[in-house]
């Protein structure tokens, strides 16, 4: 057992780390804050992108792109934007090394070489798209403009976590324009919409859909919406938004289009935006001490077949009838591999394979192929069955489909146990301190308050649920009525 | 006619980029030397991805992701390749902004937040890639790595095109690791076949596969392997590489591995690429003056149908086979679009679709639909017909096919035409000036030959043919013995 993990019980946060390492998601780099997205990390991006992507396109949006550069003077044009990212940018300075004559073989920063006007590189595209979008509008005939970018992006954070939190990472991005505040906000919830289907359909991750309070909206944003999920420490994490941008940026960049009445005005924006933390959410949310464990809608591997070799003369046998099995399963549309590295023996190989969290097993000797079954081990719960070869394929299909109800309704009773209402400051406190998870209380709508609790608790308003009643009460920590109770929590 | 191309004739360059804006494939950007892929060219560069990514998958790759910024001292540690690229290096410096104390609402960069050690804007990847092989290469069990990234990259060109040469530019680079010479040698071969195979049967653009000679190989490569394609206007265009580097990033960054005897060695290994660049081949051998021509392969939309409304009572029935057309086409795999929008008339639309280089159009009319029958027209050749309605989605399948095969036969009959065969300085010169395209001829191996014809002619070598046999012969410029031909030309 060289790939030990730590326990959940032990230590939560090196837990986390050691299946992102050790179950081949990522691994660090040797730029600060910047991780290396290893295959099979890479694999489940693919899978989670190429699904995203589908819905993207299936409501009318195309992909395009868009510089990885912002030249200052247009990122400081939208101001609260500006200000919101400013602190975190890394700037291209110079575009050109030259030799160092003090050191043989080493580079320096050509200094003769500086950029007249400093580069940001993007945290976010909202300026360099509308200073595009400026020149591709004119009148209603050229809207909406429904555009998405698959892009790396790159927000300078001072403590970083691989998935949750990098230097640079790998988002997608829809920036729209509409004629009107009605079809922009309707954009707005319909991305928040898609996200949560995405998020609870394929990653088995239930979400609460609320907006944002001012302190937490995105900077520039009218509204910022968001899905809300739950990890097992009982922290939150923001596993998407949505932004309705109202003319900010239209009114930035100066873009304007004639309506039917030939009328001018300004053009209302959308921006919504999911990233690589989605997969430190599917990690943290799902797995166990064992490691990894994927919803098969989205694992890169669904299926994997471990030979039990017993004698020189079981190898054929077993190896046919593998060989069989795989390409039934392909045909069928499941991701299958055949494990017959001669290097590792079953046993490590199961507890490899439970570690990188493959939803089902399937382990065969030549026995097994006499009687003509095989044994079928579940990750998730770590049953197992003797299983006949005959039918085997409408078996695994429809297995990996229980497996991935089974995840999600895990998730979604904890979460729902998770969610807390309270009516005091001392039960606030109370549940954030033992019982952790969403928080449900009254609160007086005051920046000044949310500031406060956050001091004193480390909880953050998570959002107002879309879903929630109003209901007459008493802010939890100042006293003063309100009409809504909104969730907190303590998030990643 | 709002959209007039200027013609190839008339001024060749101002028709490619006529091509790429009007046609709707890429926009300049605020970003000195950076483009914005508009949505119609992204479309078309995803098919292009697809296709190859499926095609590196089948070959056993899978992709990865690594950070977009190289440390300064990894970025010097292949000295070779460190110099290839650092006159054209973009340099992050700085990670903050702040409020510029002489201008209200303006951003400064902040002066306290210089980086220890300068960040290197990836030109291309192989340091960084290298330096975390180093980590996960022990032993042989742990090669070969196959592993391929579709990423951004940046190199500081001073002269800039759209898609040709742009300071920010999207690729794929593959790189592998490799136990012995031989395999990594069989990979590069490898790769360069993956290479022809997709720019001549997906792209219909014949190509000369060869190997560099030692002036043009990469920086930092034992040999360089090439893909060469001719444009219209005689000159040669890189489409592809793919690089054998030997031991040299091994040993730059102390990569070694025991083989099965338990000795140490370095690793072999190999890197290749295509980009973005490759659209400006396509739209520049392939297309005419009425605009783009899209091989069908790739093309991001196949068939437009334009309906003919005569009077009112006509939309209906139109609109309702229209839509049982597409209906039938979607079901078949052929990506199609019913373009009714009414702010257009026909004709606006069929010079719109001409320009985008959509390989067939449908016109319908209500009397068509009587008499059971469309019009048809192909982009390639301008030929129209009149097609029975029953059994259409079988015929216009079919006449995708005949297209792909029609632009690649032109291609290649006119890449053909442009292979000649010179063995005098005399007509090496005449055939460069005014025939243009390839010039077969011998050469005394020298880079300082190289050079010279260079300077006098703007001809460099495109590549030594693997298919060239060998030959007696004397240098075209020193007279000096030679045993092969090579090819010469003007290049993009």
């Amino acid at each position: 057992m060289s790939k030990a993990i730590t326990s959940r019980s032990e230590d939560y946060s090196q837990w986390y780390n050691d299946l992102v390492i050790k179950g081949g998601l990522a691994d660090y780099s040797a730029v600060r804050g910047c991780m290396v997205i290893k295959p099979y990390g890479f694999t489940l991006w693919e899978n989670m992108r190429d699904a995203l992507d589908k819905m993207f396109k299936d409501t009318g949006h195309t992909n395009a792109y868009f510089p990885l550069f912002v030249p200052k003077s247009l990122f400081e044009a939208e101001e609260k934007n500006a200000e919101g990212f400013a602190k975190e940018c890394a700037v291209v300075t110079h575009y050109r090394l030259k030799s160092d004559p003090d050191k043989k073989g080493a580079l320096m920063v050509d200094p003769e070489a500086k950029l007249e006007e400093e580069l940001v590189v993007r945290p976010t595209s909202e300026a360099i798209i509308w200073n595009t979008y400026k020149n591709w509008i004119q009148s209603y005939r050229d809207l909406p403009i429904l555009i998405n970018q698959w892009a790396n992006v790159v927000r300078w954070e001072m403590r970083t976590r691989l998935f949750l939190r990098t230097a640079e990472f790998l988002w997608q991005e829809g920036h729209t324009a509409h004629a009107t505040k009605e079809e922009a906000i309707a954009e707005t919830r319909q991305m928040l919409d898609v996200y949560a289907d995405f998020v609870e359909n394929w990653m088995a991750l239930p979400v609460v859909k609320g907006v944002k309070s001012e302190n937490e909206r995105f900077a520039g944003a009218e509204d910022t919406y968001c899905i809300e999920a739950l990890m097992q420490d009982g922290k939150a994490l923001q596993a998407g938004t949505s932004h309705f941008l109202g003319q900010n940026f239209a009114k930035a960049f100066d873009v304007k289009f004639s309506d039917k009445e030939n009328k001018l005005d300004y053009v209302w924006a959308t921006s919504w935006g999911v990233s690589t933390r989605l997969i430190g959410a599917l990690v943290m949310a799902h797995s166990d001490d064992k490691g990894l464990i994927m919803p098969p809608r989205i694992a890169p591997l669904q299926v994997v077949i471990v030979p039990i070799y017993k004698g020189e003369e079981s190898k054929p046998v077993i190896d046919g009838k593998a060989a069989e099995l795989v390409k039934a399963f392909k045909a069928a549309g499941i991701r299958v591999k055949f494990d017959d590295n001669d290097n590792n023996r079953p046993g490590w190989k199961f507890a490899e394979y439970e570690l990188k969290g493959v939803p089902v097993r399937i382990a065969m000797g030549a026995r097994d192929i006499e009687n003509g079954t095989v044994e079928l081990a579940r990750r998730d719960t770590g049953e197992k069955s003797v299983v006949s070869i005959d039918g085997i394929t409408e078996h695994v299909n429809q297995l990996l489909l229980d497996i991935q109800q089974a995840i999600y309704d895990k998730a979604l009773q904890f979460r729902n146990e998770h969610i807390t209402k309270v009516d005091t400051w001392e039960e606030f406190q109370e549940v954030l301190k033992n019982k952790t998870g969403f928080v449900s209380a009254h609160w007086d709508g005051t920046g000044e308050t949310e500031q406060k609790i956050k001091e004193l608790t480390k909880a953050t308003i998570r959002c107002i649920p879309l879903d929630s009643t109003e209901e007459e009460g008493k802010c939890i920590f100042s006293g003063k009525p309100s009409k809504q109770r909104v969730l907190f929590a303590q998030a990643y």
